[in-house]
């Protein structure tokens, strides 16, 4: 079978099950008071090149974005977000269930500008809006488009400009660095908080939430366990991330990730899909005829959504994982 | 150092570490659709001698709480509780922070009982009180007293009869059923929802939450996606959950922490010491001169609470991992 | 001075004054158990015809929506609505604070349909999706449209056949009966839950919720009471609504209004006025030079909306007091 | 018949109708920018010798504690409250419903102290529980007690010490002054924020928020809007403040209903009745046989509250309406 169904199919990176496989049998403090926990830490502000960013590990990507976004906000604060961005279309309602109004802005290909941006804020000076508060946007985008490191810098510039924060969702992250060719180092000089995601990346399970404004640190502790983000064997968590953030592990998987990324839309092309929006990143989406994807589905994992009548749009996802042979594959069955 | 600090200071039991490494490197379906999920969910209702129960599986405690206490109640309804109760006391606001309020009841021992159930039911006739829902309570509780299979059935009489929901938080399940002599059959014949907690008894991370009433299992998944719960690599904590129930390791694994919270209490009081509490469970609260403790705790692990000015009370909790001579080691250092 | 500001620029009609100064000085019952509340909840079920609604007066506009949506949806549950609506655009996420996510349809007259309502439920089928359960129109809506009952009928079958519930905000629900020729008797067939706007029609403050689906009356005093919406003066509400609805005078208000809009909306025919939105009820829009703004200004009151650099939108509403002067005078100005 | 029910069984003082009469028939600006509301906001700035405060007006007393309590809170930050406390056990858990946990505090005379509210705010330094944010205490209590200004200001000791907002509900806030000889300039410099209410005390509906500290007083508007609690005819809520305040009718009614409740209080003494709890303010507690109810209940308006099998509580409340004969008929009935 080969696998292209999503970047969630693995159970970790085998050096991070070793990792979880050596620390110490029992004995740990608990809630991330323990020595993984920091040394992960460590390693993570050591490649950020700030000392300065707090860091909490929670469980999952749609829990990160929740602690992120609404741990400091007042109720009347809204969000301000792509239509197609994932807290406003595959979250259940998450954002709104925390109080607030997400305001959200049509776009093509998953991406906000800084225009997009500053028109939206423009429009909401009355009494009877929300008072924007926080700009929402990944990296990459659930199009898998990715912003360039100019693009990331003009939308902080017009947050900063309108007293708004900058949340970048890192689900992503490790192959949006690669694809943007953004040094890690870069993010915190342009936004005020960000995830730099485990699940998708070779982790079990954990996301890295990395906040840099002050105000935004406050009591964030208190709300993740509020929300049930805490974990009470923080260490497990911390250990991942340290397995991950040791000696580059977490660049090198979204680096393998992007590059099959590239080989499989090089294939594709080579074969004549008809590619749904121009490949950018680890999610390539090509439209394909409903008849044949049975067949295709065989020897092939993927996600199906639809297009019209007659075709859907298939969506293949590189993962570190990803080989040559799978990608030969999936290209002579299409 | 002996070890009575929590029941989860270890990674997990080795069945179920050894379980995780065993299963397939990737490809696995996520969001709990996949075989491991499904295969933990036979396990359970095979020993709960119930094929009708919801599972669900969670990353914690808290949001296991979350979940199964506030997915389907209406705003206007409330929550009765201890006031020693966890969600009360130990869980920043968050059953609160889903906008309900706790009815909460002072009780000496942690525990609720059915007369004190319906006192506080009928004190909230009026329509300046919220509408009492669900009665929530915890096998072991807080303070590590147990319920009687009795009480607990007289508890969900005076529940049926006005028409609450009862909830038991089974964080501390395992330990509670080796304590009370339960069975875990009984479980979905005497409330209407609880948890089967992992973390505290060899899983890395992970609680089930077991449904038996049916208004109860109505989209709880898509309130489990609202509120971050839901995790991505679902077969990770189905694999650890399968581990458990397989062959009965979880039950076990209760038996031995509460057999060696026995022979810690014996040993204790061979020693002389002042329980702060009768024992039941395995949390035994002693009470300890504030001077010595430093002493103690060169080669002990355990939690320290306050009492008076020259006292305070010591909590050791014994697990799974408790060895006789750590708990002869501890007798001898008192 | 010609007044078209707004429809709430009015203390009350005089009538409704007058049963105010006429009634006890003292001794009323508290929080609505009173005899006028009682007396106006009579008209009101006799004119709609149906004895079995569940009426509860409350002080605005917003909180009405805020009961009438929130009172009885489970958490995970969320409304549609159109992009345009009140809910949507100028209540400053009250419906989001409640945790509900609203589903918004881009429309350009303001009007949904069945169509597009059902297209919208049809998309939201996964887990990551809320649960569509209450859709969301107002008569007359925020641009002065109006629903025919042939519509409202064809879009609340859609409802019932998805389960859902059908709410109409009648913030303006006394012009929308005028325009639309809808009789008040027929409200309680075609919708869940519906509001008789007060504020806007003659009542000082207030608007009246009638409740019609069983599922949806259940707890809803005590919902208002925990939003605040319980005013405990509810004889003050009772005998504004008594004097409103007991011979009519509720509905003669509405047709003046309509009425004034007919003859508003000729004159400025009359007088070549570009209309921004073709005329339908008492919120007439036209467009206008920027430049030309301010003198007109000087004898008339309007609201102002963005159009281009160059023009401005102008809003006219009519109200049961506009005169034909004030026409005339307005219609001279332009 | 003799009323002795509430403070909230009239219409309104005579002068507030007549302004209400008075005020221009329509053409008044919406949401409370007008004329009246300016006024009235003037009136109480020149009582209260603080330029600096924000006053905003809404319909009611419950909406007006959600609205000065939670406007400006983050998530995860609680209220400290006495047990009897208006907001814990008479508005339906409105408070949590905005998300806030209570923290309440045990006390006999429905009374706060200094001293207990330190000891709760010590007793909250967990990751674990809220952080404490605001106390809430009204002027009168619950119970008819009264705070002195020695009392208040060493609360607001306590609280600026720690960081706490100190909110006064003065739901009858009117008598409280009386009752304690505070002058309500004094305000103003012992709490953030208070009411003035309006409803129990010669209003029809409405009460003042008045809001001292600056970071309570950021977008509270937007707040206030969000909740439903802006009211369109804002300047029907103005014109009875400005009667209120104009020349101090609204002291005047506090005054003339605590003489009356002193008046009640001594006659109540001479016909030997038991005061259930000791008479301060307009609220007078007796306990009574229950067999003896029924009898006095023909002549006479009061409230009946459990107290032991034979016996009920009574309560009597004066108003500015109670008369000298109303006073004497209850005390020979009695």
């Amino acid at each position: 079978m080969n696998i292209f169904v999503n970047d969630y199919n693995d159970l970790c990176h085998e050096r991070v099950f070793e990792k979880l496989g050596k620390i110490e049998r029992n004995g740990h403090l608990g809630y991330g008071s323990d020595f993984y926990t920091e040394q992960a830490k460590n390693y993570i502000r050591r490649d950020l090149k700030d000392e300065t960013v707090e860091i909490e590990f929670v469980g999952g990507g749609t829990i990160a974005n929740i602690i992120a976004i609404s741990a400091n906000l007042m109720p009347y604060e809204g969000i301000i977000a792509a239509s197609t961005g994932h807290i406003t279309a595959h979250e259940t309602g998450s954002i709104e269930a925390t109080g607030h109004k997400l305001e959200t802005i049509e776009v093509a290909n998953g991406k906000l500008s800084a225009e997009l941006i500053e028109e939206k804020i423009l429009s909401l000076g009355e009494e009877y809006h929300i008072e924007p508060k926080l700009v929402y946007i990944s990296q990459t985008t659930e199009l898998g488009t990715v912003y360039s490191l100019e693009e990331i810098k003009e939308i902080y510039r017009v947050c900063v400009l309108h007293g708004l924060y900058l949340y970048i969702d890192g689900a992503r992250m490790a192959t949006g660095l690669a694809a943007s060719g953004i040094d890690v180092s870069e993010l915190p000089k342009i936004c005020d908080i960000f995830t730099l995601g485990g699940t998708k990346n070779g982790a079990m399970y954990g996301e890295a939430i990395v906040i840099v404004d002050d105000d935004l640190k406050v009591n964030v502790r208190k709300f993740m366990k509020q929300r049930g983000a805490v974990m009470a064997k923080g260490f497990a968590l911390g250990a991942q991330f340290a397995a991950l953030f040791e000696d580059g592990l977490y660049y090198e998987l979204g680096r393998k990730s992007f590059e099959a990324s590239k080989k499989l839309e090089s294939k594709l092309r080579s074969v004549g899909a008809k590619f749904y929006q121009e490949p950018v990143s680890n999610q390539i989406f090509i439209e394909y005829p409903l008849e044949k994807i049975e067949q295709l589905a065989v020897d092939n994992m993927f996600e199906v959504m639809p297009l019209d009548e007659d075709n859907r749009v298939l969506r293949f996802v590189t993962t570190y994982l990803t080989t040559d042979e799978e990608i030969e594959n999936l290209a002579s069955a299409l």
